[in-house]
């Protein structure tokens, strides 16, 4: 097995309403790449976001007394802050002016997902997509791609800088468990659970600079399963965590 | 930019004293495979920590009381427990029969890292390197190649799932910094820590089945400037970790 892995360069600046599938097509196309049934294609949350329209002026925005209370302690805009607890279903952590939040989907992000970098304008905030899966689901049926990834970039406890993490999956499953197989001695693998997907995001994420301008990666000879998976199983049950 | 990763697949079993520098630069040659100024190398911790006699004798163990106990209540070899308690500096869980805990070099990992499978024998357990940018650096100048990481696979609190991450690093910054630097708007970037060895140990952690054989990973094609760098800037400094 070898892997492949390219960005497209020449994906135009994405706004609201875009049909993403035939603009990435047509950037594959320009670049001389192909987008097969062998592919998975990467794509970066934000840009999913934007051409959902999951962006939000702040302006609209009415915060809270509790937002406005934190937005003070920590110099932060208090609309943004509203904007990450409506994001949120859970308050992770709330410290040094940084709020950890669950997500409606379970995910657990640095203000909730919430991103104000690369969007045009200071009012703007971009959201995470409503239903990920879907958006990576409609992408992959649009490309007739192999699989379809959503990535994000998120940080880690205990380590320090942010990785590329799977949010959306269409056309893989997210985990592999490998618990029933053996390893090389032919001893049971124990506890083998292994995040193909956070994996796969995360070499994408090595072609993506966190400037910005390279929001779509192609990965080609990777092999897997075709399975309709979703990035909910990335979600650790609450009943499993032993950190929540 | 445009990533290339490929296993090595003829690499001997490893053993003991082995000198991992040739066995590599042997396997690549017989398969047709360059590593050069441009490659980055990323080898299993355990073939490393095999070849560095990281292996540990259970028999030899005498479990301390509190060991033995735990191992009682959860029914686990009181002289593996002994030994992830003896690889570790401090807890940072125990719960369900998981023992989270942060290793002699700040890495934070279930069973401080101590690992029974893929090894020959009930009786072994292969422990982390004592210190794996040592041997990365060891490495890279045997290889005469542009970076070495050596990896492991780590859970995360919240996410399903091992991932790929960099417990030793030499030939490049374990993370890139670029605060200071500006989005594709112009608008500074903030908080934008980029786990640069984590993303390449998860990269090439696709290639590397749990279930033993290939253990090396060449990446070709990726940019990054030439720095000796350390996995321990991966740890997050106590100070910064709201999750401690």
């Amino acid at each position: 097995m070898k892997l492949q892995i390219a960005s497209l360069k020449t994906l135009p600046e994405i706004r609201p309403g875009d049909d993403l599938a035939p603009l990435i097509r047509d950037a594959a196309l320009r670049e001389g790449k192909e987008i097969g049934a062998s592919t998975i294609l990467v794509l970066a949350q934000k840009i999913v976001s934007k051409a959902e329209g999951a962006m939000v002026d702040l302006r609209t925005i009415q915060p809270s007394e509790f937002a406005v209370c934190w937005a003070r302690q920590w110099q932060k805009d208090p609309r943004a802050v509203e904007l990450v607890l409506r994001q949120s279903r859970r308050i992770v952590k709330m410290d040094r002016g940084t709020i950890v939040a669950e997500t409606h989907h379970g995910f657990v992000a640095a203000n909730a997902g919430v991103d104000q970098s690369n969007v045009p304008g200071d009012e703007f905030a971009v959201v995470l997509p409503t239903d990920p899966d879907l958006s990576a689901r409609r992408l992959r049926l649009g490309l007739n791609c192999g699989a379809v990834i959503i990535s994000d970039s998120f940080g880690r406890p205990w380590r320090e800088g942010l990785v590329g993490v799977a949010i959306g999956v269409s056309g893989m499953d997210a985990v592999v468990d490998l618990r029933g197989s053996c390893d090389h001695e032919g001893r049971p693998l124990s506890a083998t659970i292994v995040a193909r997907a956070d994996e796969l995001a995360a070499a994408a994420s090595l072609l993506m600079p966190k400037a910005g301008g390279v929001p779509a990666v192609l990965i080609d000879g990777f092999e897997w399963e075709r399975n309709e998976g979703t990035a909910r199983s990335l979600v650790r049950r609450p009943e499993l965590d032993l950190f929540r």
